[in-house]
């Protein structure tokens, strides 16, 4: 799941719709900060009560021109009413004010396009991108306080080429469906 | 809000569907038993992070002979997405299985009957009926794990016509629009 | 661990010093109260970390003249560090304001009076005691905050010679030493 | 408290004892590591409640190797009662396995000698100490785990000389006494 040697350069996103800011944007052209990608289902409950808590934590700890939090949704499931309207209610009376993308639908199949392009396994899903621009993490479930911050510590500092693989700790949920942890898909 | 000398009866739920159980649930059926109503929206979220939590660990700590936990989809407001599809892919994917009753929509206006009938404020909204059926309480906001339990074992205990009055402690939430509280109508 | 059809009388608290009162507290004096006691170790884990807090919790949301809460330091190890001077260090610093007793050490060995007349199995241990005076539940290890607040409420409600059986619910830690549930004796 | 442009090198600690641990610990054989020192008293309540429980939490998320977390009992206050016995059976009850170190007392006034070399205002204070021996960080009261995974993070991936200011975030406590915060001296 992480790229370790050889870094691979973060694929596009691809979106419908955004929320919470004016414009679409670009992952090229957030090269320069730390980019945090939460994938989530507004009826996942481990996507609600923990991933994206922790997604508007990370938004508020750190300055807009060094970390960039988007919320990612990517509705593998009940699409008939994890809707673009229904997220937009969601997003307004949880107050999360940092940029959201709707992940494109496939012309087939259930999954959205970044999530297949990805290799997403469910939701929550978080990604970290690297100043650079690189891929870097990803993982399916939930992470600790202390793992998000410490890996979002590390791509701050690090400079030039010198990457560290970062996926020293924890493990992923192995569990079917809807868990505590996560949707799998 | 809270009946004193002389409760009143409960007034009878106006439900257009139920989830969680095989038939409609009459009050009048649960008489013997306490019953504790969560009024909520599925997308409200501090009826999604503390008010159902707290209504599942009611629902598990007591028995069923004893203690009726309902939850009352009282939607009055965001009607095109918190539809009765989405509540039920909601209560499935969180694993409620307490029996969830919709509160049916009024011929006019946004809030539903029951809401209307018993004058709630907002969601979540906690109502308490004692074994006689009479309403002994109800209020708009969040409650302790600490009072409720409280609430519920006083009703648990009282027998014949000695009714005491429940609301010794803490206070309505004030807040317009949808806070870590709740919601306001 | 539960009298059932006949609850007898609580026994006296056998006890050297009182804290955070200016007068010794006979429970004789207390009738007409529901009495809530925390036995603790001021260096017991699942003393300081759940016990303590919950009684400080039932503490404030109960009037005075309902409930009275008594905290008991009953050292049954390390005698020579949990000392009285101690001991009110530790309750000025966590700022308890609740009645504090110190449990009378034994002539012959490590257990203290009270605690070998309550026959209590280690820190910390949880007693319920009715209006009238009886002894109506005891539990080593830790309470939710739903649990202790529905024996309490049931205590608070009954009258006359009803009473019931409160232990329906939970179980009892068995583990030796220091958990995160409690210190056994 | 940081040390901007110029971060100057540790100051050794000044240390009796050492607990979970053959043989004392010098800084200067940590070169190479992040340290993350956590200067505490045992019965103060930030500390009990926040700041030991965060120090195991980062000893268990980290490589031994990568980064050292050392407690450091600096008792400023109530010497009478936290002594090193008193200590060693609060260490034991709790579990802890990570390095302890007994501050070492001043020939005149309460301040031990480490905490005064450093100027700490109270416990609990967070130090962390970079992998080339220099002090980079100095807090008192408590921080988030995000915060300190952050800290953790943007340490363990610097090389060379390239030092970042890491104070960019959070503030201290100013109130006196004991509060949930910390004790200040």
């Amino acid at each position: 799941m992480n790229p370790s040697s050889q870094p691979r350069r973060a694929q596009p996103l691809e979106v419908t719709e955004w929320l919470n800011t004016d414009h679409p944007i670009e992952l090229d052209s957030l090269v320069g900060k730390v980019v945090v990608i939460y994938a989530f289902q507004m009826l996942c409950p481990g996507c609600v009560m923990h991933g994206l808590p922790q997604a508007a934590k990370v938004s508020r700890l750190y300055p807009k021109d060094e970390v960039q939090v988007i919320g990612l949704h990517s509705v593998f499931e009940h699409h008939d009413v994890m809707t673009v309207p229904a997220l937009k209610t969601f997003v307004s009376e949880y107050s999360y004010n940092f940029p959201i993308a709707v992940d494109k639908p496939a012309d087939v199949g259930p999954t959205p396009i970044t999530m297949s392009n990805y290799a997403m396994r469910g939701t929550p899903t978080v990604i970290l991108i690297d100043k650079a621009g690189s891929l870097r993490f990803q993982r399916f479930g939930q992470l600790t306080d202390m793992q998000i911050g410490s890996y979002i510590g590390r791509l701050l500092t690090e400079s030039g080429s010198d990457h560290q693989d970062l996926s020293t700790t924890g493990s992923e949920s192995d569990t079917d469906g809807c868990t505590s942890e996560g949707c799998k898909a």
